[in-house]
């Protein structure tokens, strides 16, 4: 069976505290728990970044922090993640940060995806936007600021293709399963910001389904939680293996999450349980074709 | 918004041991277990019976087993069920039994469904054939003998529209995705039968998975466990609620299990977070159409 993972890889989650509204000091604070990451870890290849690690994560602010993402003329925080991508040679998964489209003055929650050379090889803005109303729960509607991403992502690495989602596309099973399907993707990373009204009640559980219903990894990254910050995250960032056993987990502080990922548990489940020869696409549509 | 789910409505399963050789003795003990949850919960408006209830699971048996369905002209197993479901006055899903079809000689496990009237409405082939086989776990093979649906199946009810799988058929998220959105499905029930290998791992995992990705309710009614036999079912016959808490679930012995599906669970998780206004199709697309 061909591996679509090519060897083991060591993968390092930063649990970031809850963004501060200094960007500068936001982006240095990233770069010593990467450099950390990889003095604990230094055959570390992936590294994964909260979503708006470098802003605070409030409607209002979005439009303040936004920076125009270029691959060629690289601004503050594309500029910073790719010199620290190349510094360590890691394929830098870098959160998300608030971005503006200068054509048409839109903003998107953004994910940056950077290789082992800085180089930016793709972006992910989120596609479905965190708009919720829960009664006694939480209520946010990014949608007041941002606007929506248009296209499913898959970014190659060195060791294979990885889907990007951003935190509420998970409640969306249709990326994973074409991350899965269409591009062989060995994991699906998700920077991710939860709270502690929806995290403690589907957290593990959509990481969990979108591992075993598409049999890979299922990484989330989380802030760390901040109870002075406006808005409290849940923490708990995660690797989730596929037979959906979460194989490492941060507590709810600042904390770096480190996992191994191994082609065998990839394919070890898909030759005992072959979910990939069965699916019916005479009986249902393949969303990913 | 408009109910899917018109009134609260009282469900039962039916926890049946793992059927024996003896057919009407199978029967028999399915329609004492009715009678006893109708005894218990005279209100109650839906029953479901396990996989295979009227027969061993086992590949070699399945054809001895097997009985020509028809709502006209009804065999042993389709009689008696109507009967059960007419004297109660209940929507009846009846397990699954082994059909063949005299056309083809083809032999399938299908569910069937029976309306208050002893009427039998629909039937569902099981789609996905349960072809596994887990190094030091279990080894089946339902397609050494049984031959695949073709469809997806969804039924009306006094109360709303119910899709159905069966077992396996749960690891393949799309005919829950269909049953939800273009049936406005209420629920999703699988009669199922995992064993002490798959269940611990992934039993609950999955019923929660649909409930929360369609934001509906998923019921899954086991056969008890019986180390006699040459399956050991997994038990657990349960009912999940939309945001995915088990709000009734048995053990593993012979047991009825009784839940009341409400409305207002659907409608308070689909208004407070609105899956069903935010999905993308023009990023993917809708496995419903």
């Amino acid at each position: 069976m061909s591996k679509i993972l090519s060897q083991k890889v060591k993968i390092a989650l930063i649990q970031l505290s809850g963004s501060s509204a200094d960007k500068q000091a936001n982006l240095q604070r990233a770069a010593q728990f990467v450099d950390r990451a990889m003095r604990e870890q230094p055959e570390t290849k992936i590294v994964v970044l909260p979503e708006c690690f470098n802003s605070p994560y409030s409607v209002d602010k979005f439009r303040e922090y936004a920076e125009v993402v270029s691959a060629h003329k690289m601004s503050t925080s594309v500029a910073f993640l790719s010199q620290l991508a190349a510094r360590h040679k890691i394929t830098l998964f870098g959160g998300s940060i608030p971005e503006i489209d200068p054509a048409t003055d839109n903003v998107y929650n953004t994910a940056l995806i950077f290789d082992e050379s800085g180089a930016l090889v793709d972006t992910h803005r989120k596609v479905h936007l965190f708009d919720v109303d829960i009664p006694n729960g939480i209520t946010f509607k990014e949608s007041t600021t941002l606007s929506p991403g248009a296209k499913e992502t898959c970014v190659p690495t060195p060791f294979g293709n990885v889907g990007v989602g951003i935190c509420y596309d998970m409640r969306f099973p249709e990326l994973a399963m074409i991350a899965a399907r269409k591009h062989s993707a060995f994991a699906m990373v998700y920077p991710s910001a939860f709270n502690t009204v929806t995290g403690p009640v589907h957290w593990h559980l959509l990481a969990r389904a979108r591992s075993v219903d598409n049999q890979f990894y299922t990484v989330l990254c989380s802030p760390a939680r901040n109870m002075d910050s406006g808005y409290h995250a849940y923490g708990h960032s995660l690797v989730c293996d596929p037979r959906g056993n979460i194989i490492a987990e941060a507590g709810e502080g600042e904390e770096i999450v480190h996992a191994t990922l191994d082609p065998q548990a990839i394919d070890d489940f898909r030759m005992s349980v072959p979910l990939y020869k069965q699916r019916r696409f005479d009986v249902y549509p393949d969303v990913s074709k």
